[in-house]
């Protein structure tokens, strides 16, 4: 199975761009596109060092290539797949994305693409976006979660992302969902709550801020609008998970009442050792 | 006002620790004392370049002292106060502390050591303890709270504090309990929450984690004991913060439940809004 040779990106953000950046390092002979809605985006990738051919024309960008890469907000990609799906790929072109929900992209992409369309999610990212914040070393030991459908391929994708330095994982598009509800949609949730909890009764108190605060809700100064779409998009995992941490917000303020301090101790020791299962090298 | 010269610090652990190493780097000409309970901690202190005379006397390293720092955990405090307390310090000497709660130390201390007792509370610190953690510039940037009583005249500590490149701020120590359960204390128990919600049903999530959970999570690795007696002694203003953050979460899943989209937008877009009130360049 050959490597991918002509590669279009869609959508020149913060993933997008960096795929951008992490491929021309690593495959300088692919043929690399890069595809903006904004005529105004060829400016600020060329800005970012990027060489690829730009266009604003969808279907023009992916003429003949062997992977499109939809880089734009999950909301945005039906219509970039009806586009794709009139245009002539390669033969064997795979068409992927790198959404943080798969269930709903690859419900609504599948019955555009067909079997084209093979989901991935790059664990990587940033509270902030755009090109600017664009770093060719972002997929660098981040896991990256593909989710084939029954009978689907995943090697060819798999070697493109191992290319980019990711640890790839393989699982179907609800376990995703319900993983990547716990460990990413459920933190910037708490984040969200802790900030609000904290700040909204006395905004002052941040003046009094340490590592502590800055660290836990980091991410709850992302941007909204994309966490909108995130969180509906993903709303029934979501919802399964804030639940558990409603029951677990729930005990924990019950054996802080009391108080029960052997079970309060018990309790911060079970958190730190589910903790220090993170590798303390993982990005 | 002189600045202190005679200075003990009691516990050579992260705080005790970096404290001596800050003050033998920033207060060369400063006689430096150390105590430790176990005469094992010697060796671990001079492995870290500290040179202070070393006690297992409490009363032997603060005589004649002119500034004691208690830099124990809170329970422990009463009973090293107890011996202070009957030990001969600098005619103008001042007691002080580095703990996580202020009204409850405030109210073991003081009947104790009288006007002498001045809260303090930098806002530094890991999620990790002892003295392999300790660093000089532990203290640089950070806040640190300081809460006189009623005539007690802060400015002497306030300056060394701040020699250590602390931004000090004054308060009562009621004040400095609600407003530390609202930026340290409560974030550390929903980093707790996160965690046990996020991996107690599905520990090998932790294999798809990337920088968000590592952030959002980080201070759940904190050591429990320590974390059960800083809870149990704020546990007033902590419970306080709790409901709040109980009573935003409710709020958040009844909105994804609906979904309402524009309100959660506006949750999200006023939590944004909150955090980014942080210094970017605050440690």
């Amino acid at each position: 199975m050959p490597p991918f040779s002509r590669i279009s990106v869609l959508g020149p953000g913060l993933l997008g761009g960096s795929l951008a950046l992490a491929l021309q390092a690593r495959r300088p002979d692919a043929d690399l596109r890069l595809w903006a809605r904004r005529p105004g985006a060829e400016a600020e990738i060329r800005a970012r060092g990027i060489r690829a051919a730009f266009f604003t024309d969808a279907s023009a960008a992916c003429a003949g290539a062997d992977l499109v890469i939809l880089a734009t907000p999950v909301e945005t990609m039906p219509a970039l797949a009806e586009v794709i799906a009139r245009t002539e790929l390669a033969p064997d072109a795979v068409v992927t994305d790198v959404g943080s929900v798969k269930g709903s992209v690859v419900n609504a992409l599948s019955p555009i693409l067909g079997d084209r369309f093979l989901g991935s999610h790059p664990m990587a990212g940033s509270e902030k976006t755009g090109i600017a914040t664009a770093r060719a070393d972002l997929f660098e030991g981040a896991a990256c979660l593909l989710t084939p459908g029954p009978g689907q391929d995943a090697r060819r994708l798999r070697a493109l992302w191992e290319s980019l330095g990711c640890r790839v994982l393989e699982m179907s598009p609800g376990e995703h969902d319900r993983k990547v509800a716990r460990i990413s949609h459920l933190p910037h949730w708490l984040a969200v709550v802790t900030t609000l909890a904290a700040l909204r009764g006395d905004p002052e108190a941040v003046a009094c801020a340490a590592g502590g605060f800055r660290d836990t809700t980091r991410v709850a100064g992302g941007d909204p609008d994309l966490w909108t779409g995130i969180s509906l998009a993903n709303r029934e995992a979501l919802l399964a998970s804030l639940h558990e941490a409603s029951s677990v917000l729930t005990e924990l303020v019950e054996i802080l009442a009391k108080p029960d301090e052997e079970a309060l101790r018990r309790c911060l020791a079970e958190a730190k050792s589910l903790r220090d299962l993170l590798p303390a090298a993982q990005p």
